[in-house]
């Protein structure tokens, strides 16, 4: 075990610092006086607050026409490459990393294959592949201190353990802390699909909305959910499974034990075993069900249009329940967009109650290296955590928040 | 029209008045020492607050062992009846109307049938019935200044407007308005089960959860959700419509235009149509079928059975999508219990994801005088909200809130 670097944190000390330092990065150029109006702060606890920040190098002044440096009409903005993340997400066949600056934009991405989902191999390739995106720049090594982990499945974020992945078959593993051993940084372990959700959220389409959700297709169908300006965690750990809705009554059983689930109909798996039953051909592969349903293929065609009316009855169900602003889907299961798109718009139409139906359904791919640009928000996220309170992990760094 | 009353508020006038009076009537007799503690608030700010509510009468101080009359340590209580409020609840047959106390306890209840849905018969009826609760008691005529209006449909609380009512087939009525030139009272009108959300929130069985749903079964089938701390609302003003979760695939055309819902399969309204499609009587009550299927009508039964698969599938919707602490289900359409609670305990059970099915399911009676219960419980929260912002309007006044 390597002896840890020593922390070289943001001056981030109090929640008034967090929120100004969250504001600029979120919304600036902004002036102090800006800062002030938009979250309530007083212009001297504003000022107060961006000094130490201003000194540390992350926040720096924009020369302005109605004052000389230093003046509170001054524009503060974020220096984005004072500090550098990584953001690294785990599946059951590679690992996605990315180097992004404080913005979360990805400066670097590198992919690795994982020749087994043993823990011990995985942790390996984790700590192999922070020494490659480190080692690419003399800037990133100095000023990297924070690491950000996904995977799919039920995390604990607070004590960094797996508590169970599907895919790797993983139960109740202490990632975070096996890091540790190898990887001399600070880091934060979190499910994929919340943390992707932090970023769109804090620096995408999320941005000003006080609630939304962001629905990933694949695999496993997952939705990152926020309500009144906050991530909705789930009271007894659950929350977001919008792939266990029940939308098709006595239809197929799911994975889960229930039955007619979005997910057991939608799911990558059980586009390919209804491709596979319909045709009678066993080997194909969802890249083949693709294709042939591209290529006129009317039994395959209409099993991406039932999976279309499956994901259309699930978004109408969030839709009426939470009445989200917006609904992002997204994800791998999005390559067949031009397959189901028709019936995913069609289906929310006709069941969406009422006004719900102006929910606005932004239908777009989620390249793979956005998933480890989630796992880096998260690292950044953890910049102002400490100066805030707990149920502040999840919440919203804008004005917007009501 | 009257000469309106001249208003005697409480004086709550500052956030943290508001703060303190709910903290309070919600979680009293509680120290200033424990109020601080729970709030946040410095304890001289509890005490400044607290002041001017005991000078009028809204907050007492209980002896304590620890101090004197005054001092910090003497736990606060709330005087409840200081001041009495109205509340009073629209249905398209009758009025239902209760005097309660600060904390919503009811001390009176009246039902008055209505001849008319018609605009002008239920505005004059609404006016008769405040007259007559107030005659009942001197100190109600002088200690009431709040009255509260529910009803079912879409109600806009800031403006006092009901948009839709599908029940008295009301579009666009300003109802607060037409009720002030008759009623010299303060005047809130809201949605029937957003009321008695706030109801169990303050009052009920809500206390003390972050996250909880009340849903209501019925003619309509519609649900107050709570998560995080506050009411959900909808970014499109529809949230809540479980009713209209499409659970039942293809299944019956629903009367707002999709497929599948809730309530086209569990409503009073569609339990009654099965019913008589099944039987061929065109003629049966919905009491005619609540007891041909007590008395073991076999078809009768399963029209019950269905309608709690279907709100069983409904009530794991919202398990798996926000993962509420606790369900309380309830409604007039409640008094069928024997003949669907163990369907949709069954059906939530098998479709609840993994740790979601952990949700508390509570079924229980709601009397109709609970709903004007609820009419009340948001004359009561007018107390406190000019003091706070207007996102404060569905919140939570309790240190519960993370």
């Amino acid at each position: 075990m390597t002896p840890r670097r020593q922390s070289r944190r943001a001056p981030v000390t109090s929640p008034a610092a967090a929120t100004v330092f969250t504001t600029v990065l979120t919304q600036g150029p902004v002036s102090r006086v800006d800062v002030a109006r938009r979250t309530g702060l007083s212009s001297a606890a504003v000022t107060k607050a961006a000094r130490p920040l201003i000194e540390a190098g992350y926040l720096a002044e924009l020369d302005s026409e109605q004052g000389g440096v230093g003046r509170p009409a001054s524009p503060l903005e974020i220096r984005a490459e004072r500090e550098f993340f990584l953001g690294i997400k785990i599946t059951d066949r590679e690992l996605v990393g990315v180097v992004t600056d404080l913005r979360a934009q990805v400066l670097l991405t590198r992919f690795h294959p994982l020749s087994s989902c043993k823990l011990d191999a995985v942790v390996d390739g984790v700590a192999a592949m922070v020494t490659e995106l480190l080692a690419e720049s003399k800037s990133y090594k100095q000023r990297t201190h924070c690491l950000g982990v996904t995977i799919a499945g039920d995390v604990d974020r607070e004590s960094g353990h797996v508590r169970y992945s599907p895919f790797l078959h993983w139960r109740d593993v202490p990632l975070a802390d096996l890091l540790a051993e190898k990887v001399d940084l600070e880091i934060t372990v979190d499910n994929d699909v919340k943390a992707i959700t932090v970023a769109e959220r804090w620096f995408g389409n999320g941005i000003g909305a006080d609630s939304f959700a962001l629905v990933t297709l694949g695999t496993g169908i997952g939705c990152g959910l926020v309500v009144n300006g906050r991530v909705v965690t789930g009271s007894h750990g659950v929350a977001g499974e919008i792939g266990h809705i029940p939308v098709f009554g006595d239809g197929p059983l799911c994975h889960c034990g229930a039955t007619g689930c979005v997910e057991a109909i939608a799911s990558t798996d059980a586009i390919v075993d209804q491709a596979r039953t319909t045709t009678g051909e066993r080997d194909l592969t969802i890249d083949e069900v693709i294709t042939g349903a591209r290529m006129g293929d009317e039994a395959l065609r209409r099993v991406f249009a039932r999976a279309g009316v499956a994901i259309g009855r699930g978004l109408a169900a969030m839709a009426n329940l939470v009445g989200p602003e917006r609904i992002i889907v997204s994800g791998e299961g999005l390559d067949a967009y031009d397959l189901f798109a028709a019936e995913i718009r069609e289906t929310f139409g006709t069941q969406a109650f009422g006004a719900a139906a102006h929910c606005e359904l932004i239908l777009r791919p989620l390249p793979f290296e956005e998933w480890a640009r989630g796992a880096a928000a998260i690292a950044v996220q953890t910049l102002f955590l400490s100066a805030t309170t707990p149920g502040a992990v999840w919440g919203q760094p804008s004005p917007t928040r009501r």
